[in-house]
C-alpha cells in the first residue's frame, strides 16, 4: 500500500550520490587525502561576507516575529523588488515584482513550472547533456520527457534534431546554460536560431512553446563570456533561478521563477505556477533568507578559486590527450572517456580512488563529468592518475 | 497550454487569505486599530531567545560553507538525532534518526506522505473540521478525499460514521490534534478507540491503514491537557511536524516526517516519502535552520500570551451566549454562528470590521473560526461587536 514509483525513486539513489557516498567510505579506509572525489557539485567557496553580515543585521534591526514570520506565498515584496532591480540593471529586462515567484531553490521552481505546463499528452524536450533530475521532475509532473541528442563535441544545440522531435504536443524545451554537466554556455547565435525555430513552430502548432531556463549557474562564467538573458531573445522564456551557486547557499533553498510580462498567457501561467506550488506544499520560501536576498541580490561570487582549478585541470588534461568541451561556465568539465565508454572508465578510475561521474544519466555515455569545486591540492595529487588512465 | 487545475488552485485564493487581504485594505481606509482581524493563524509571540542566539552562534562557530551547504536530502544527522532525543525524552518512543525525514515544514511533509500512499483508487479520510488545504494536497497527490462529518459539539471523532465510510481502498486517515480550527485535543480514550477500529479494519482489508498525524500545534496546549503521541497508541502512525508554531518560525519552513520503525512497511514507506519529495523538488530543508533545530529541538514556546487571550475571549463570548468547543490547544476558537449560518454571520461581522472565518471550507458550515494570536487590546475593543452581533 505505497506508491511503487515513489518507492523506486526514493530507493534508487542517483549515480552521483552513490559515488559520493562510496568516496566517503573509501576516505574512512584510506584517508580523505588519498581519495580524489570529483563527484559532487557542492560549492567550495564560502558565501560572500555580505550574506552573513546581512543575517546578523536582520536579527538586530528587524522585529523577530517579522524575521521568521510567514510571507505571502509569492514572496516578500521587498525581495521581489530587489531581484527585479538587479535584473533590470543588468539586462534592461522590464522585470516587475509581480512577475517573480520566490521558491525554495530552482528544483521546486522547475517542478512547479512543469506541473503548470502539464496538459494532456504534453511533452518536454531536454537537450543532452542535461541534469538527470529533469527526468523524474518532468515525469512526476505528468509530462512526457524526450531527449534531443547532444551536439558533440561543441555541446551547443542540434536544431535540426530538435525540430524533428517536436510535435503539436511539445509544451516546452528545458535549457540549462551554463550547462551542467558540460560547462558550456550557449552562444547568442545558438539561442537566436533556437528562438526563430520555436517562434515558427509555435505559429505552426497554434500554441506557445515555452523555453524553461534553468539558471543556477548564470553568474558562474569565466573569461568574460556572455550568458544572454533568454527573455530578451524569446519572450516565452520562463526563468528558474537559484542562489545556491551564485551566493554559495545551496542548502538554504532560495531562488525564484520569473514569468515575463509579455510571455504568452503570462498571468494565467503565473497563477498556474502558484497553484502547482500550493499542491506540492509550498507555503513560502524561507523567510530569513528572503530578507537576506532583499539586501544581497546584487552580490556576486568570488570565482577566482574556481577559475584557477578550471585552468589547472583543463591545461593538464588536454596536454595528456583528453578531449572536452570548452568550459566557459559552471564548475564542471565534461570529458570524452578514453575508449568511449564512460561507465567502464569510471569503474577503472574508481580502482585508483579517482571518482568521476559517467555521462550516461546526463544523456551522453561517451563522456564523464568532473566537478572542480574542490581543493587545488586534490587536483595536483590526482593529475598523475588521470595521466596513467589515458596511457593505459 | 497550461494546467487548468493548477490555474484554478492558484487563482482562487483561500477564503482565509481573501479575508486577511480585505482586512489589510480596510485597515488602510479606517486605521489598523479599527479592524478586528481574527482571520490568520500567524504566531504573534516571538521565537524563544535561544533561536536567534543559536543563529548567531552558528555563524560564529561553524564554517560558512558547512552552515549554508547542502545536507543529505533526509536532513543533517545531528538534527535528526536532536529531534529523536527530544521525542524519546518525552514519550519514550524509540525514535531513531533514520526514522526521521527533515522537511520544509509540515505542508510538504503531508504532500510527500500523501503521494507516497497514492496507489490506484486509494482514499484519504479527513475528520471534520479539518484544515482546508488537506483537500488540494490530497487530490494533487492522486488520493480521493473523503470527509467524515463532525462530532458536534464536542469535536471528538464519530467513530461509527468513520467506520461506515471506510472501504478496502482506504489508505489513511488524517488527524490534526490540537485541531485547527476547533482548538480541541483528541482524548486518549478517543484515540484508543480509533486505534482499535483501524486495527480491526486493517485486518479485515488485509492491508495497513495508516494514521497521518499533522502536528504543528502539538506543543500549544493549555491547562496541562495531554496530547498523546500517536505512534505509542497505533504504530502505523506517520507524524508530520513543523516548528512553525512551537518555535514561532512559520516562515522558515522547517519540520519533519516521522515513520516509526515498527510501522508496517516502515522502510519502504520512508523510501517512498523520499522519492515523492524528490519529484516535488525537495533537495534538503533549509540548512541554517536545520542547524538551529539541532541546538533548539527541546525549546518550548512561551504560551502565556496565547493563554491570556484564550481565557479572555472564551469567558467573554460564553457569557454573551456563544457556544464553542472546549479550546484546549492551538490558538483557535471554533464558535457556533448565531443563526447557524457561518457565512452569513461572517458577512454581517465584516460590516462591523470584525473578521471571522466561516467554517464551510473546514467542513462545518454552522461554525466560524477565530484565531487568537492577536493583540489583547484588539480583543478588548472587539468584544462589544461580538456582543452586539449575538443580540441582533
Amino acid at each position: 500500500m505505497y506508491n511503487e514509483n515513489c518507492f523506486q525513486l526514493g530507493s534508487n539513489r542517483s549515480c552521483i550520490r552513490e559515488l559520493f557516498e562510496y568516496g566517503c567510505r573509501r576516505a574512512a579506509e584510506v584517508g580523505r587525502e588519498n581519495v580524489y572525489d570529483y563527484s559532487l557539485g557542492n560549492p567550495s567557496v564560502p558565501a560572500p561576507d555580505g550574506v552573513n553580515e546581512a543575517i546578523r543585521a536582520i536579527l538586530s534591526d528587524t522585529d523577530s516575529v517579522a524575521v521568521h514570520g510567514y510571507t505571502s506565498a509569492v514572496g516578500d515584496l521587498a525581495t521581489r523588488q530587489a531581484i527585479a532591480d538587479d535584473l533590470n540593471a543588468r539586462y534592461d529586462a522590464g522585470v516587475k515584482p509581480e512577475n517573480l515567484f520566490i521558491t525554495c531553490g530552482a528544483a521546486p521552481g522547475l517542478t512547479a513550472v512543469f506541473r503548470a505546463l502539464a496538459t494532456e499528452n504534453a511533452e518536454l524536450l531536454a537537450v543532452a547533456p542535461f541534469f538527470p533530475e529533469y527526468r523524474p521532475f518532468a515525469e512526476g509532473a505528468g509530462l512526457k520527457f524526450k531527449v534531443v541528442p547532444a551536439d558533440v563535441p561543441a555541446f551547443q544545440i542540434k536544431l535540426d534534431a530538435l525540430e524533428a522531435m517536436m510535435t503539436p504536443n511539445t509544451a516546452a524545451i528545458i535549457l540549462n546554460s551554463p550547462n551542467n554537466p558540460s560547462g558550456v554556455v550557449y552562444t547568442r547565435e545558438t539561442l537566436e536560431k533556437l528562438a526563430d525555430l520555436l517562434s515558427r513552430k509555435s505559429a505552426q502548432y497554434g500554441h506557445p512553446i515555452y523555453l524553461v531556463a534553468d539558471e543556477p549557474y548564470r553568474e558562474l562564467t569565466y573569461g568574460g563570456v556572455e550568458v544572454p538573458f533568454l527573455p530578451t531573445i524569446y519572450p516565452n522564456s520562463i526563468v528558474c533561478y537559484s542562489y545556491s551557486k551564485s551566493l554559495s547557499l545551496p542548502g538554504e533553498r532560495i531562488g525564484y521563477v520569473y514569468v515575463p510580462q509579455n510571455a504568452a498567457d503570462s498571468k494565467a501561467l503565473y497563477a498556474a505556477i502558484a497553484g502547482s506550488s500550493r499542491i506540492s506544499g509550498h507555503v513560502c520560501a524561507p523567510s530569513l533568507l528572503q530578507k537576506v536576498i532583499a539586501r544581497c541580490a546584487n552580490l556576486r561570487p568570488d570565482l577566482e578559486a574556481y577559475d584557477r582549478n578550471r585552468r589547472m585541470l583543463y591545461n593538464a588534461l588536454t596536454s595528456y590527450g583528453y578531449e572536452m568541451a570548452k568550459p566557459d561556465g559552471a564548475f564542471y568539465l565534461f570529458i570524452k572517456a578514453p575508449g568511449g565508454d564512460s561507465e567502464a572508465f569510471s569503474e577503472k578510475a574508481k580502482l585508483k580512488d579517482l571518482l568521476v561521474v559517467p555521462g550516461t544519466d546526463f544523456g551522453c555515455k561517451e563522456y564523464f563529468r568532473i566537478c572542480y569545486c574542490v581543493k587545488p591540492e586534490m587536483i595536483e595529487k590526482s593529475l598523475p592518475v588521470f595521466k596513467a588512465l589515458i596511457e593505459e
